[in-house]
């Protein structure tokens, strides 16, 4: 089972494990850019840094007092505004940014770099990237979405962690046209970062993630919005824990909520369900129904393991 | 504020402070009964021999070998099944039992008691057990609700912690009945365990908690209760602190829901409207708004003190 993932790729789509017992010989890539850079894209850099699958580290994003912390912090070798001219000397390229601005700068990086670059990304949506990428990118230069399952409802790379990754999921969403060469090289890339890695189409991805992120955002930050500032002192460890992701940026989650928006609605819907279930028990004072809805709630919460 | 309580004593119905700025002096209880040594009860147990609140505990419960258990840790000093028996001899009672069965035990003990002996709880819901408990009892005897708000989905003694109430808020919820002796002994005594102490109606308490515990709870439960089993290996931290409350016992919520029924419904009711506002924005692909939505939501959640 997935559970047991150690650092081989698993197809998620086809349930058959991929021959790649360890992580194969990956080419130590000369220059990674990393454009955007917050706590994923810092996390990115620092461990590519410290496991060794990156010479050197180029920072781009678009405001350069940021970038020059990021350097002084040690987390970038070399800070970039400057998108095409980072592309241009890139090897390997890592889309960091907001899930909404991917998809273009993507197609800006592919424009003018080398033959052989390899585009990626690390956004929470991948059907509305994957899909707008699958045409139209110049022969030699490929890009293969990804989506490394590890976060924090923290911001900016003061937080970043070389160990971000170690242990966690990172799901690869080729598409029909993606070559397998590009896949096996995003596959390494992550797996070297400390992730074990699953295959899946990024509609597959994107109704898994639907569950088990966008939909707790939504319902967190649903939640939050109903606390009366005078019942702030009342509010103990129960309230912060269920609505800590609200926390979030809302430009961020707003975009991905947009990028996700059928399988949103679809998790949505099943979640209203739910809750109807839990209304119609306390309505009718049924507690015996009321009691197996908390005990299946219960099992099913438990069968996630913490860490 | 609310937010700024030390350890006075604070009447949030009146928006008075009383004139209370440390904690009185307080009797020393002989002979403290803990009716239910669990999380909270064995927690009351561990705090009150340690800051001298008690000179000895008498844990009272329905299963022989828990409580001989307990007694074995040093959580409580003598361990007994009979209630009456228990009740006869205590100058202060604590019921920690689920809240479904306070009402019922504070009556027998009650009818047992010696005139002066104090008796409150420790229960979740509030007005269920204030308004039963408001006439019938025996004179000389009190009954003083409270609700100190501090605990965990876990369950058991063996979790139990002398510190758990310190710098927390404690509900203490007299009726018009209720003598003032009676509040104020009550009071001192979650002061003396370390708790801020507020005043309140069963009824304002019951709406407040509704809003920032149980409907929380609901939340989480209904969240949970959506994971499909082959999405686990995508669920992260977000899933798991959304969900984490869910792991509480299915019989205590229940009867808390129950308990607290109304005002769970109007809470319900008011975190459904605000549900129905982002599914409109996704639905409506409303960006503006959505943003406008999450940004209320995490200055709500920030307005919240971690701790």
């Amino acid at each position: 089972m997935l559970e047991n993932l150690s650092s081989g790729t698993y197809n998620a789509g086809a349930m058959s494990q991929l021959p790649v017992p360890d992580p194969p010989e990956f080419e130590t890539i000369e220059r990674l850019a990393v454009v955007g850079v917050g706590l994923i894209g810092g996390s990115i850099a620092l461990a590519a840094r410290a496991r060794g699958v990156a010479r050197s580290v180029v920072g781009v994003g678009r405001k350069l007092a940021r970038l020059e912390e990021a350097h002084c912090r040690g987390i970038i070798d070399e800070a970039s505004t400057d998108l095409t001219a980072a592309a241009r000397r890139a090897d390997v390229l890592v889309f960091c940014t907001p899930v909404d601005r991917i998809a273009e700068g993507v197609r800006a990086a592919a424009a003018v770099c080398r033959a052989g670059t390899l585009i990626t990304d690390a956004g929470s949506v991948k059907g509305c990237i994957c899909r707008v990428l699958e045409k139209g990118l110049p022969p030699g230069v490929e890009f293969a979405g990804s989506h490394p399952v590890a976060g924090s409802e923290k911001q900016g790379f003061e937080f970043a962690d070389a160990r971000l990754f170690e242990n966690r999921v990172c799901v690869v969403t080729p598409v029909e046209s993606t070559s397998r060469e590009a896949v096996a090289r995003v596959c390494a890339f992550w797996q070297k970062l400390g992730a074990s890695v699953v295959e899946m189409s990024p509609e597959a991805h994107d109704a898994a993630l639907a569950q088990t992120s966008h939909l707790p955002h939504l319902v967190a930050a649903a939640l939050a919005a109903t606390l009366s500032p005078e019942n702030r002192p009342f509010a103990a460890s129960g309230f912060r824990d269920t609505t800590r992701i609200a926390s979030g940026d809302s430009e961020l989650w707003s975009a991905i909520f947009l990028g996700n928006r059928e399988q949103m609605l679809a998790s949505l819907s099943r979640y209203e369900a739910s809750l109807a279930r839990f209304r119609q028990a306390i309505e009718q004072k049924d507690s015996t129904a009321l009691k197996e809805l908390l005990k299946a709630a219960k099992m099913n919460r438990e069968s996630v393991a913490n860490g």
